[in-house]
């Protein structure tokens, strides 16, 4: 770590993989840990989670959802009662075969996701359809041991929510997931300030026992995509297997229908890929842990003494205003250090104040995102403020949906699909006949996975003919190399 | 659970310890899981959860300690490098020995505590004086494998936030050690209106590694301790074996002190056996997750149309008062039924409101914890429910502290101390000569292990003779049979 800070901040646009892990670090995001493929989130990555909760959290519960909390040890024959979803599942395993100094008759596997063990208890809890809908979330940690790791984006622990909920018809099912999808893409495009398609995954991608599911996939800027999100209708496969079934109205035993959603601390991956550059993060204002920092500019010792009261009062008028500041009165460092460290951090408004902007009862700002720089008088601080911090978020949502228009490509075959991932690895929008074997030729051939079919593109047909075998084909599917 | 809620709820008068867990069932606190020790927390009971943190993380904030996230899993040879802590956690300690389809070569554990993990990186992380204090907190699950386990008390998972701070010197350590088990203590009497014990632990009941060990008490109405929170001074045992130091201002390498602190679901098994009745729970309103519950009276179906749009206005207007609301105008089940549910949830207020109080302009309340009746008129509903919220949680405090004070009994010799024990269970104050062999004598012959000696006794010498040996002892301490 130490030596590591010596050094100068790899550049995004020279690798931008390098630069990941340099300002994961320097920024105070995560560090690494000897436990294999797990993080230790730090306090400045932690406070991003926290906000991300804080938003999401109040979503859920203004519709009705309810937090609970499962176990974290699932008993294997759990998951061995649905057979794909344990196929899925297998090779991630962390297994406990070993507690409280003797050897347990039967392992437990720490929780990849909690289906399993959620519904063998929600068949207790669903007699009739009074009972319905179930909607319960559970904010966690989860185990999937991974080969190769990246720091946020794919970690063996991490940090989601898991949404589960029960409905009496597939009607209301359809609904829920369309719902939870929904919630994810405004939570992205309006705090995290990240433009994404929000669509369908091809029977291949779906998750392991899922009838179908849905997605987020962000654009990041190197053209690849990042899953950023899921929500997945279940239909009733894990009603049959888990026995959970209602009685209606007329008592008849129907058995309900099923979904289940999740973000993880993933997102924070896909923030910092999305809006970061050679100077470091750029956090949105919005989910920003720190939205402005007013740094003190240093002199003689009586004009330290009076810049400091000075910004203690600034932060306090913008506190009461319910903008997260930190004030930088560290006058033991240099001035270029100081900026640089914020910079860094990516906080998206800096204010500099010394004798001159006291003198002239104003403020200097510099933007993070634009390096834009103005004043401000004192009188109106904090309106100022607050309407340059929405302008930023603006700007920054702006950035990222030309972003995403830029790096889609429209192609009708696949010549045109290989020359675009040849040229400029981006996301492909191209005509596919739905065939397994397709998309597993253009995955072989081309590292292009199938991402998603845009929802606004499910219920309009397009004829085309599909890339890989030229036969007739419906829709015009989302293409990426993906992390 | 179908059969389980058909029948009575136990006296709790009769069987403490049925009722306990006839109420955590029935008022949907908890459910058992089929995953040894581990239980399941409902929406009810992890409400109480997200209370309790919303006002402890508050205040640690406030204190600049910051919310961080490490591994769950720890390698065994960390937990190692301490020979007592490994000691005191090897019993229960659940093992990973196999992930991702292979075998591991050297197990991990799933964390009991997270000192070594966090430790660590501590020593990663504080270079110089200028590093401290570092105070970092974690809210997660933690798992020490139980053979008995005991709803919310006792459970082999559990949640729980971890305070960990390194200090420059032992002093500044102390004073967190304090600082840390007097919120714990302000927490338990302001939020959970029950009134505690503070002070310091015996060596031989001390934290495992820990220099000394301060803990909350909490004296439940059955006689019996309860271990409410703890809050360590680690001196700088940890430090030592993980290499942490730093360079003070003059470039001298020196030994931080630490401290660790945590408050866990267990609480909630205290709320729950402090407060409740043989009608269910009865929730302190500060911490309730309703702290009213609106009932509307049935009748013809236009009088029940006209009762719903009632109550829906009168909701509003007490959620705009940010009072905690729910309404209940579900009349297809009996008014006995309901009322019988609700006061088993133990919401501290029952508003009832049929044609009857709509026409007086008035509602009927009814105190879940004195079952008082009485009216309010509607003109000022408001800020009566908060005057009588304010005193239901006055009064609930002032029956804690009653409780605390008759079972609480001063003795000078072991006779008097067995009779204690015999005639009915109860906090024994009595002198000890700090002889751990005595400690040990008591404990075997009675049962009875020492708590602690009271914060405010530590300074101040009482002579007396210890009551196992009578020698000549300095404190007098406070023993009782446990949970």
């Amino acid at each position: 770590m130490t030596t590591f800070e010596k050094k100068g901040l790899t550049k995004k646009s020279e690798n931008s993989s390098e630069w990941y892990h340099d300002v994961v670090l320097r920024a105070g995001l995560a560090d690494y840990s000897e436990v294999k493929g797990c993080m230790i989130i730090k306090p400045y990555g932690y406070a991003i989670w926290e906000n991300v909760q804080a938003v999401l959290d109040r979503w859920f519960k203004d519709d009705g959802v309810q937090n609970a909390y499962f176990p974290l040890l699932i008993p294997l024959s759990y998951l061995q009662k649905e057979k794909e979803h344990l196929a899925g599942f297998s090779p991630e395993l962390a297994v406990v075969t070993h507690a409280g100094g003797e050897e347990l008759a039967e392992p437990y596997v720490i929780r990849p996701t909690s289906e399993t063990i959620m519904y063998k208890t929600f068949a207790d809890w669903i007699q009739s359809y009074r009972d319905l809908p179930l909607k319960i979330n559970q904010w966690c940690n989860v185990m999937r041991w991974e080969k190769r790791t990246y720091p946020f984006i794919r970690t063996s622990e991490f940090l989601w929510q898991e949404g589960h909920t029960v409905h009496q018809n597939e009607e209301d099912a359809i609904e829920m997931t369309l719902k939870a999808l929904a919630w994810y893409k405004k939570f992205y495009e309006e705090h995290f300030a990240i433009s994404v398609y929000a669509g369908v995954k091809s029977s291949a991608e779906k998750f392991a026992g899922a009838h179908k599911t849905y997605s987020i996939e962000m654009v990041i800027p190197d053209g690849k995509a990042l899953q950023a999100a899921t929500s997945h209708h279940l239909g009733n496969n894990f009603a049959k297997v888990f026995d959970i079934n209602f009685l209606d109205e007329s008592g008849n035993k129907i058995l309900p229908h099923q979904t289940s959603w999740g973000l993880s601390t993933r997102a924070i991956g896909g923030l910092i890929l999305s809006h970061g550059d050679d100077s470091g993060l750029i956090m949105p204002p919005k989910i920003a842990p720190y939205q402005v920092v007013i740094l003190a500019i240093g002199g003689s010792d009586e004009k330290e003494k009076a810049v400091t009261e000075h910004v203690k009062d600034l932060s306090q008028q913008l506190k009461s205003a319910d903008i997260r500041v930190i004030v930088d009165a560290n006058f033991k460092h240099s001035m270029g250090y100081r900026i640089n460290e914020w910079e860094l951090k990516g906080v998206p408004l800096r204010l500099e104040i010394g004798s001159k902007e006291i003198d002239k009862q104003e403020v200097t700002y510099i933007r993070r995102d634009s390096f834009e720089k103005g004043n401000f008088s004192l009188g109106n601080l904090t309106s100022e403020v607050t309407n340059l911090l929405e302008k930023v978020q603006a700007d920054l949502w702006a950035r990222s949906e030309q972003n995403k228009q830029q790096l889609t490509v429209d192609v009708e075959n696949y010549d045109e699909f290989k020359k675009v991932i040849e040229n400029r690895r981006s996301f492909i929008r191209a005509p596919w006949c739905e065939d397994a074997a397709c998309e597993a030729k253009i995955k072989e051939e081309t590292k292009a996975t199938s991402r998603i079919l845009e929802l606004e593109r499910i219920d309009s047909d397009e004829d085309g003919s599909c890339i890989a075998c030229g036969k007739p084909s419906k829709h015009h599917w989302l293409f990426a190399q993906a992390y």
